[in-house]
């Protein structure tokens, strides 16, 4: 054997958390496949999903928090850490899935998301009804399991009783601060709110808190972590977890479709009120703004029309704007973090962490 | 004061079982408030649909699982089961706020369903975008949250530590049943499968072990209950759930919709593979059967057309089986409950909830 899972969780964690999420998944597929076979098959491209991919940061995150609060890196007690923190793999799971289908995207990841494999089933059987209702229910219905697994697995990690009890409030605090950022996020687009405030506040809660504060929180939590460093920790997060989403809508503008997975001006045509947006709209004339007004949202908008407002966000200086406050945030979040005794290597890997992770792509 | 707050549990658990979910979603939806003043206005309305009606049938089951296994009927222990048996309020608005979307149902106890007034709510202020989009997105969010504040909820719930180990099983098993269940009831209706079997294990599934059985068992379970009494609630449970379902296949066909909530017919019409319907068709002749077959899933069907499916189902004896298996499995729930040694008054209330819940309405 001289697998992935060979080398040390530290070295090879994303390897650690997919095994720890499928030793997982194996036990409750088998269940539900044995108690009612035809929601078996259902569960299977559940897991196939969860399996197939992903960063795994939230897990990552969650790790250092430990790590670099001195937990150890092996062990029973950081297996058990291991399985909790992988936990957060199936809040995103719900995520993803319940957010493919409110925004009718067909595709994640290179392949079908989880409404259009299910209605696509649907139409190759000839079943009964309309197959995009039956896609929606598997959708939700799935999204609804892999919420309800995630507190399974991490209820059922092996913590030590007062380890999960200090662990709760970060672990509550985010699945109640996604589901807000995922709802703030919607709403924003619903109500054309143009301001760099509303936009700054879906990240904070979107991505900042669910996916990089609340992670390293809980984290620390599990380590028993004195409050500064939790403090310190989570004031790391939060701004280079805002700078993370200043970066993902770079990329959704300017980014290659390859690597994003997602076709180039799709944030455009889903009318997402970005920072970018926002800066643009502030920047531009009367005649610049119409156009981008006229872009966002716009279903039907063409290569020709994404390159108009690349243009423009590019002329207008609102790129230039978004790379300065991803820098100040990035900044502001490297000194906090420089402030702070972590044990090592987390000092390093979460600098690491943030660094490429802010980077700008060319 | 002389609310029914100072009634004892044991005589009025509906009101202590909305008191507890009151104190619960007012400091959530505080916090929220604070954190993100718009969700906070949405999570308004989840309260609202929580707290606004409901037969507390969970809570209730799993109420007196934990007194008939010989738990206190007041005091501190008490109050930290009546928390955590209301959490399963929270499960069920999951499900309901989700079942109602995938249905796409607009009335749920006579008020809009949760879609329905988000989506409401978006047409009247004219915001960007589709109203009925708005609406499925919040109603997807606000489910979801139902769900993970149920977790919340219970683990917060104060319970002992041995004690909440040991109610884990049922309550992870309980939420996967119920997904579980949802997914059969629309997968039966796509593929349309007639038989007995089918609809039988969707109420085993969605009703038996989502509602009573499983209750049943994490009361018992808090208790410390012996496996023999957890395994002699669980097979009353699983036999009065399935009469349940029985019934409320004969009300949803035959019930006064002022009673159900629901237009009569309506079962119908969304083409539910009931064992009333099952029946119906196996019972009836080539000719009937196509009468049967046409009206199942037909959203036009008319009062004309549900009489004609009703006298149907009467002349073949399918009511009259259904009954007849309603009033087998009420026989061997009660024998069941008969063998078992409950704490008082736990018996008389079981046989009382069964007796009463299975009744033929007139």
């Amino acid at each position: 054997m001289d697998g992935p899972h060979d080398a040390p969780i530290d070295e090879a964690l994303p390897a650690h958390v997919e095994r720890a999420l499928a030793d997982y998944l194996a036990i409750r597929h088998a269940a539900m496949a044995d108690q009612a076979p035809s929601f078996g098959t259902a569960v299977a491209s559940l897991a196939g999903f969860v399996l197939g991919g992903g960063k795994r940061l939230r897990p990552t995150f969650a790790w250092w928090g430990w790590r670099g609060a001195g937990g150890e890196g092996s062990g029973p007690g950081a297996e058990a850490v291991l399985r909790a923190v992988s936990a957060l793999e199936l809040i995103q799971a719900c995520a993803l899935v319940h957010d493919d289908l409110m925004d009718a995207s067909s595709l994640r990841r290179g392949k079908p998301t989880v409404h259009v494999e299910f209605a696509a089933r649907h139409r190759e059987r000839g079943w009964l009804g309309e197959p995009e209702r039956f896609g929606a229910a598997a959708a939700i219905l799935l999204g609804d399991l892999a919420l309800a697994w995630a507190d399974d697995m991490f209820t059922g990690a092996g913590l030590p009783a007062a380890r999960q009890v200090a662990a709760l409030p970060p672990w509550q605090a985010m699945r109640a601060e996604m589901l807000a950022g995922q709802y703030l996020d919607v709403l924003v687009q619903a109500t054309g709110d143009e301001s760099g405030a509303a936009a700054l506040s879906v990240a904070r809660m979107k991505t900042a808190a669910y996916t990089v504060e609340r992670p390293l929180h809980l984290g620390a939590a599990l380590a028993g972590a004195p409050e500064p460093l939790v403090a310190g920790l989570r004031a790391f997060g939060t701004d280079i977890g805002v700078a993370f989403q200043l970066r993902d809508d770079l990329l959704g503008m300017y980014g290659d479709s390859d690597v994003t997975g997602k076709p180039a001006g799709d944030d455009l045509r889903e009318g997402k009120r970005t920072l970018l947006v926002s800066e643009g709209l502030r920047r531009a004339g009367a005649a610049g703004a119409d156009v981008l007004r006229a872009a966002l949202g716009d279903d039907d908008l063409d290569a020709d029309g994404v390159e108009r407002v690349r243009a423009l966000l590019l002329d207008v200086g609102a790129v230039a704007a978004v790379e300065r406050r991803m820098g100040e945030l990035t900044g502001t979040a490297l000194a906090a973090l420089d402030g702070l005794e972590l044990a090592a290597p987390a000092g390093a890997v979460l600098r690491e962490l943030a660094v490429t992770a802010t980077r700008r792509t060319s």
